[in-house]
This record gives C-alpha cells, structure tokens and sequence, in this order.
C-alpha cells in the first residue's frame, strides 16, 4: 500500500471536477454496464465502462480537449502539434478542427494508412516523418518550436491528467460502490488522473494498473527494476517505453499495484469482449479484463471497474484474432495426415471426416519435399468442428482406421 | 399507403403498455444512440437501438418473456417447449428457468454446438431432432400435444407480438420525433407490434420493413405473389418462408413498404457496424441498415429509427466478412504472376512488392497443371495493401517491369 499525501500532489480533485464541467459537453457520459456472463465466470462483480464508444473511438480525447481549452486565444491561432500514430491523434485533430484551431499530427512514415486517413478526416495536417518513434516525436519538438505551435502531449501534461481523470467521475457517479479499479497504464495519465478523483472520493479504493508484458515500464520504474521493452504487442495503444515524469510521480502515490498480462490473455479479452459484450476493444482497452483472467484469485469477489479504453483495432488483426480463438476452442482445426500413393486414399479420409460430420475448409496435398518414402503424401486440412472434443474424437476415428495423424493445431496456439 | 383500421386489430396499444410494465423490470431498456458517423455517411439521421446488448443477445426475450407470463399455474408446473435454433430458444429457455418453468427446446439436428451450448446453459431441456426446419418443427408440436408442453411461437403469438412491441414503447420515449422506422421482417412479430404502438403514438410515422433477396415471404404475401425462398443467407434470423396469420394481417395494416436487400448488403452493414459503432450485429440485425445502404434516396434526410435486433453472430462467419470487407476495399488483394523458370524470379517479384510497401501474407507457387509452356510458372500471392490504389499502383509496377499479372480480387468479392 503506498502512502497517499493527496495536498502534495500536483493535480486536485477539484482539477478534475473542473476539467469536468469544461468538457462534458462535448465528449459522451459513455455507459457503465455489468457483465452478468463475465462476472459469474470469473467470480467477481464485473463492471465495464464502454469508453470506445467515443466519438473517435477512445477517451484520449478527454484530455485532448481540456488541454485544448487551455490555450491563449494566441495559442489557439497558431496553432497545436502533437505526435501520435493513435487514439491521441484523432481526439486533437478532431476537437481541434472544432474548435478551429489549426492542428498538425506527426505521425511515423510506416503508419497504416487507414490511421493516417483516420486522422485527416478530421482536418488535421498530417505529416508522415521518421522511422521510428522517437524520430517522429524529436521532429514534432522541433517544428512546434519552429514553428511556435504548442505541443500537446499525449500524458505528461496536469490538463490532460485531469481531463482522463473525468472519466472517474462518471464512473463513480454510475457505480458509487466499486472496490477496485483494474486500469491499462501505457503512459500513466489516465490511472493518474482516475486515481486522484477515486482517492478523494474513496480512500479505500483498491487501484491495480495493467501493462503488457511486453512493455513493463512503468511496473519497473515503481520498483528500480529496467526490463527491456519492445516487440509486437496486441496492445499497441499502451506500448510506451517512457512513463511520464509527473506521471510516475501519481502512480507511486496512489495505484496500489501493477500487474502484467501476456498476449494469449489480451487476444482472449478481445475475443471475450466481442461475443459476450457484443462490443469492439482493441488490445490495449481489454488489458483490464485480461487481468482477471490472469490473475482471478486477486480479483476474486470484488466489485471490479474496468474500462474499455478504445476500439480502434485493425480489421485484419481482429479477424485474426477471432480464427485464434477459434483454433485456440477446437472449433478450427488443422491436422495433417499421411496417406499411402494409391488411388482412394483421399476419397476414403475424406468420408471419413464428413461421416464425423466436421467441415473440411482447406485442402493441401503435399507429396515432394516430405520425410516420408517417395510413395507416401501427406494432407494437410484444415478444418470446423464442434469444439476441442469433436475434433479429438475424429482424430481418434482416423486413427482406429489406420492413418497416421498429427494434431498441428498447437502450432496455431 | 395502407388503410389503418386500428380499432379492428387483434392487439392494441394497450396490450404493448401491459406487456411493458410486465416485463420492464426483466429485460433491459436497451440504448438508443445516434451515428454522426453513419448519419453523415448516408445523408439520413441515424439512430440505432441496441437490442444485441439484451442479455441473451437479441430482443426475442421481450415476446418470451411475455408469453410466459400469460402462462396459467397449471400450465407453467407442466413446462413449455419451443422450437427454435436461435434466438427464440435462448429467450425462452433463459426467461423459463428465471422464472422456474420447465422448458424443452426442439432444434434440427444439424445445429451447431455453439447454439445448443448456448441455449443449454440456461438450463433448457434440448432435443436434437429432424434434418430440416419443418420436421424439428412438426416433432415439437406432437411432443407438446402428448406431454402437454404449451407450445411458444416465434412470432405468430398475440402475446408474443405484445413483448416485442415494447422496443417501441421504449425507442420513441427516447427519441420522440423518429419520422420512420425501418425493421428486420422474419416471421413478422416484432414490426407488427412496434408498428401497433408507434402508429398510436404517431399516424404519420412511416414504416418500413426489411427482407433477405433469398426470403421474401412477407413481401411477396403483401402482393400476392409467391417467389422461391431459400438458399444460405447471412440473415438467418429473418431467413423465414411462411410469414405468421397474425402478423400478416397486421403487416398489411400498419406497414408502408417492405425492401429487400441482398448479401452483399448485408455483409457491409454488419462490417460498418463493427468498424463504426464498435458493435456486433449478426446479420438480421443489420438489415435496418442494408436497407438504408440499398436505397439512399429513398431514406435521404430524414429521421430513422433502426433496431440492431441480435448480436449473435458465428466468429467465424464474422471474420469471414471481416477480411471479404477488407478484399472490397482492395486492403487485402490476390495476384497471380507469371514468372519464366529461371532463378531469381521470385526474389524480383518479392522485392518489387516490397518496395511499394505490400506486405506479402501468402504465396502459392504453381507449377504443374497451368496452362502455361512447361517452363512457365504462376505464383498467386495474397498481400495487405493501404486500400485499392495503393493495390492498383503496385499491379502497374509489376507490370512496368514485364511480368503478367492477374487480379484475382473480383473472384473473392
């Protein structure tokens, strides 16, 4: 439990209350809901906040927009600049150009172009600039000085603390009683501004933060520790190798714990997400969920809130992730089965798997470049069963026929 | 415009009010939101209710709820049967066991494991039996006359019509001034009682009803005419050949026009659903909106009241339109190349699509069985493009540098 000093800290209560009442407007009051499906099969009180029902699809612009009702009328005629390939990219650009203030994004050269269109739909100036992140963000810095427009960061900022911070009151207001609050941590602003308001109206609130695995920044600044961070994670949207300064600060005086989640428990949440909740989360937005399915004992009978950050996931990635889970249930399988150079052959394996009644959706017929004898072929199928146990059960049927059969679909999972 | 003799129809603005305060504290009073996005998109004002957010996933529960609730002591100790391999048979199988009723739910046998599972698991009894719709149909009617099960319609149920009215009660308290609504037509239940209670409210609301182009029963019932019905479509939901008594009756009443709308429709409806409102919608559900996409001008600039019916969609069908969707939008494209014999070929090709920024997802390399001389080859490579003209652009290189290629995309779409 770390000590909570509330008056030394940088951002208040009221902060945030104000913050509040300037934007509230002009973002949605996104719903609270409680998973009765989720709730009874991980053993605890689930409470999700749909915050991906934003207009631009995540909170980011909560902060996006009070930071940009900060600015002088100067400011504000020059201009704002800010650095982002994500969710904070599309909630400047687009409170931004409603306000009429001249917006320019930087974004990496290698951004999809679906989120660069994305962004300029909302009439900001988009510049593609740098390999990496940090050539991107180092240019941003320049031209903001450059050109003298103001750099609007997307969390080390006590505006966009606060303005993140706005969505506790919502939530709190919703469900007055929540005893912990599971919240992804990519930079840290948007626990740091929840944890303030939830402090303030409940000492006793349990706060855990969420990172990747692949990216425990902020878990290793709290405790001196530096692990490396990189590598492809589904939840991009928190994939930050710098925590912020004032930030950190926050965290280590109010979020209780950090825990980490693996991509196998982020694709699950995704996937969970979408067919019981019927709603679409991008990977950094289901980090909260994935954090009870890592860890249901430390959640175990509480009244938990968690909150779908975004939706803006890649089409193809969900699809991909959907056929994963789909391998991952039994319900797609892939199998590969040796079969003797006779005439048949094919036609009997076949017969057999209809008799199964399992649906066969792709056939490749191997015979060169195989280990086997130069009469012998392999098959590789893929195929929709009923479930782990259907497909189990026709493996075994193939077998008591004779053929020889790997089950390949671990190496799927 | 049809005549409107409300006083002679067999259920009355009444029975929708009482079949809501009946059921009003078990189902959810499910949101209504406006799409800026989609509003914008098709010239109309867009509203959308969410009945995918029911706790079964669709609004049957409404009318099954209702129905139960009429049920005598009696009646209830014996139990009720239904059939169904859908929504209905969660809706009842669900509000049953709440309520300590006894339910079998009769489904053909080909049904998926999901939906069984799905049904089962709130405690209803299963029968799997019969190949066809109309033989598990014919086997639940016998059961209920030999066991004294009360039987529950889908649709053609005066109570039933009732519960499903009630999205009406709660769509135009939300938003008063929807100038038309536009609904999902299966058996015709839930238009004929939303139609019942929105045209007491407003004689003017204009209603229009939505079929699958593969089942138009209820239009073609409208006109008189009979067309085939059948053949696989995304909307099982409404996939219906013999339209109720009941509903009929009040269809011909109450509803202005009945649209049709084919696959292709369909599937981007579901899909725009998805990357817009971060909602799954299985594939009756979209149809409000296919229709809108099929017929702008007949909706442009006015004030549409549209029922997202279910959610509950097969993940791999869902990600079967996903990455379709992404084949239309030329995001994910299929070329096939000629390449002469010679080594080196495949490293050319490879770097040219690198070098336009592809990334490459599949290759098949073919070499026997093409129509090519003997020393020919095709390689067909699916690739990840920005969109059709970055896919255009990378065919042209290609062919800039001597190679013949084939778009295969117009196969998939």
């Amino acid at each position: 439990m770390p000590d909570r000093p509330h008056q030394a800290l940088p951002i208040t209560r009221q902060d945030i209350e104000n913050a509040h009442k300037a934007i509230s407007a002009y973002v949605q009051h996104t719903p609270a809901r409680r998973s009765i499906t989720l709730s009874k099969m991980l053993g605890a009180e689930i409470w999700l906040k749909f915050e991906n029902l934003q207009f631009t699809g995540a909170y980011k612009e909560r902060g996006a927009l009070h930071r940009l009702l900060q600015l002088s009328p100067e400011q504000k005629q020059r201009g704002v600049i800010a650095m982002s390939a994500g969710n904070h990219a599309q909630g400047v650009a687009y409170h931004a150009s409603r306000l009429g203030i001249p917006a320019t994004i930087v974004m990496p050269k290698a951004t999809p172009a679906i989120k660069v269109e994305g962004t300029r739909v909302h009439g900001a100036r988009i510049i593609l600039h740098g390999d990496i992140f940090e050539e991107a963000a180092a240019f941003a810095a320049r031209m903001a000085e450059d050109e003298q427009l103001t750099f609007i960061h997307p969390f080390d900022d006590p505006a966009v603390i606060a303005g993140q911070g706005t969505i506790a009151i919502e939530y709190l207001a919703d469900v007055p009683d929540l005893d912990c609050l599971i919240l992804p941590i990519g930079g840290g602003g948007m626990i740091s501004g929840m944890s303030i308001y939830a402090h303030a109206i409940n000492p006793d609130i349990d706060i855990v933060g969420v990172q990747a695995e692949l990216y425990p920044s902020m878990r290793d600044r709290m405790r001196g520790e530096l692990s490396p961070c990189g590598g492809s994670t589904l939840a991009e949207g928190i994939a930050v190798k710098t925590p912020g300064e004032i930030t950190s600060k926050l965290v280590s005086a109010l979020v209780d714990d950090i825990v980490l989640v693996d991509e196998a428990r982020l694709e699950s949440a995704v996937s969970l997400l979408l067919n019981i909740e019927k709603t679409v989360v991008e990977g950094a937005g289901a980090a909260g969920l994935a954090a009870v399915l890592a860890y249901p004992e430390r959640f175990r009978g509480r009244k938990l809130g968690l909150v779908l950050t975004g939706g803006n996931i890649d089409t193809r990635l969900l699809a991909d992730i959907l056929y994963r889970e789909l391998a991952r249930e039994g319900r797609l399988g892939r199998i590969r089965v040796e079969l003797a150079d006779q005439p048949g052959q094919l036609a009997t394996l076949s017969k057999l798997i209809a008799d199964q009644g399992a649906n066969v959706i792709e056939v490749v017929h191997q015979r060169r470049f195989s280990a086997l004898p130069a009469k012998g072929a392999y098959v590789v199928i893929e195929l929709e069963t009923r479930g782990r146990e259907h497909l189990d059960t026709l493996i075994t049927v193939l077998r008591e026929n004779g053929m020889r059969v790997d089950d390949l679909a671990p190496d799927i999972v």
